[in-house]
């Protein structure tokens, strides 16, 4: 395993690579690694010659009052874990990825409208910006995603495609902890409180679910009435920023469901924020 | 020389000429061709292995009230020129371009606020859209645009440096008619008479380099109000959009003239649009 700090080594490295043929397989990340980023490393393994893994927290998708600076980091940590799984680690620097004078943005628009991104204004422009910088230094053949991120996965997805990008957008499962709380680099914000109360979201949204795929209910609204009242049970639950059903592709909430969606929360427990999503299948 | 209108094929045919190493000069046009594209594509096919020419009059970069619909095209023309000097030339249709969904757009900021993007909201995010998607198709080694554009030019100079492009962008000499006018194919838009009187807008700016170059004025405004007298004193000029005097590489204003500028010009000559500039050295 290599690990590569410079944008020009790693775009020799990528050129050389596609070159001779090899498919590349890259996962993006911000470092703080946990079992759902090794999951998308392992898979990235599985599916092509050579795996890049990309440790970058971008300071383009943090707003003004998030969290970026206190951003769980632990690079020595995170180079232990990808040890085994990948052949390059990417770690670039701010200052080299946006140096003086930087000036060009991508954005995917209506479906960054609606969800996080009524929260998190440009939050997406940061996300689109960065990855489509990343793909072009890394040049993947398919790039991995977590579908906790399910807005994030369908706006990379969309821009690969109207960029005409050649690369595959890959989306992967959702990992949980014991108590099935989705993976995420913010959980270590929770305390051991209310990290146990974190357990409901995932038991509420898999309710709404179940009153959907088995008790036929096809109104969005009730379903998301009774998720909200059990999350709500949950002392350390500080702000639900939202509890929306979506159509997939298009992330615009349904008046009736009838056709796949999925169910999407967003909130506060203590002070880390949450994100979590379940896809209803009809 | 081959036409090719589907993307996937144009992908198709830029990945293998890449893969034997081949380097590609793209030059990107709106076509009804003229000895300004012309001159690119020779310098294209001097720099590289393989010339890639697109046709492809963009939407996205009209305004609502703009020529999109009466922008002169003429595509056998256009292939007849193009017959010895281009290997691929490179037409897609606008519905393949920008399909139902599209949602993607790139933007360069700072340098889009001032010239014509004062006048042209969204102009330049239709442009760099379109130039990014063009690149990613064709995936040039060296991409040439004329100098007409320097605005234009110097955006997407920008845009190839901030995404990591590796992508050399190659700013090309103005060619003019005998008169002077700068080469454009709004030109066809003129009468005879205006054609004839629209001289008067080289004669000016160079009138106006020659100030800070030989009479060394310094303050941007006495030249400005020369060159504004000069061209007035056409009867054919309909409006004046901006005499400007700018720095290079940022597009801003300057107060005084103490190093490189470019002066430029923008406005109306019956119903053309016209733009022009010239490059003051110090």
């Amino acid at each position: 395993m290599k690990v590569v700090r410079s944008i020009k080594e790693m775009q020799e490295i990528s050129n050389d690579l596609k070159k001779v043929g090899k498919s590349i397989g890259f996962v993006p990340t911000m470092g703080f690694l946990h079992e759902g980023h090794l999951s998308l490393v392992r898979r990235a393994k599985e599916e092509n010659d050579i795996v890049v893994v990309s440790i970058f927290v971008n300071p383009l998708q943090f707003g003004p009052k998030e969290d970026f600076n206190s951003y769980p980091r632990d690079e020595e940590r995170d180079l232990n874990l990808l040890r085994d799984l990948a052949d390059f680690v990417f770690i670039p620097e701010a200052k080299e990825m946006y140096p003086e004078g930087y000036s060009t943005y991508v954005e995917v628009e209506n479906l960054t409208t609606n969800l996080c991104g009524r929260f998190r204004p440009g939050h997406f422009k940061g996300v689109t910006t960065v990855v489509l910088k990343l793909f072009n230094i890394v040049k993947p053949t398919r790039a991995y995603f977590g579908k906790k991120d399910y807005q994030q996965f369908r706006v990379i997805e969309r821009m690969a495609l109207d960029l005409n990008l050649e690369i595959e957008v890959v989306p992967c499962e959702i990992v949980r902890e014991k108590n099935g709380l989705a993976m995420s680099s913010r959980n270590v914000y929770l305390t051991k409180d209310e990290f146990e109360e974190t357990s409901i979201i995932y038991k509420a949204l898999s309710y709404g679910k179940e009153l959907i795929e088995e008790e036929n209910i096809r109104d969005p609204k009730v379903v998301i009435d009774k998720i909200k009242e059990i999350i709500q049970s949950a002392k350390s639950l500080k702000k639900i920023d939202y509890i929306q059903i979506v159509e997939p592709i298009t992330l615009q909430d349904v008046d009736k469901i009838e056709s796949p969606v999925v169910i999407l929360f967003a909130g506060y427990f203590g002070n880390a924020r949450l994100i979590d999503n379940v896809e209803v299948n009809l």
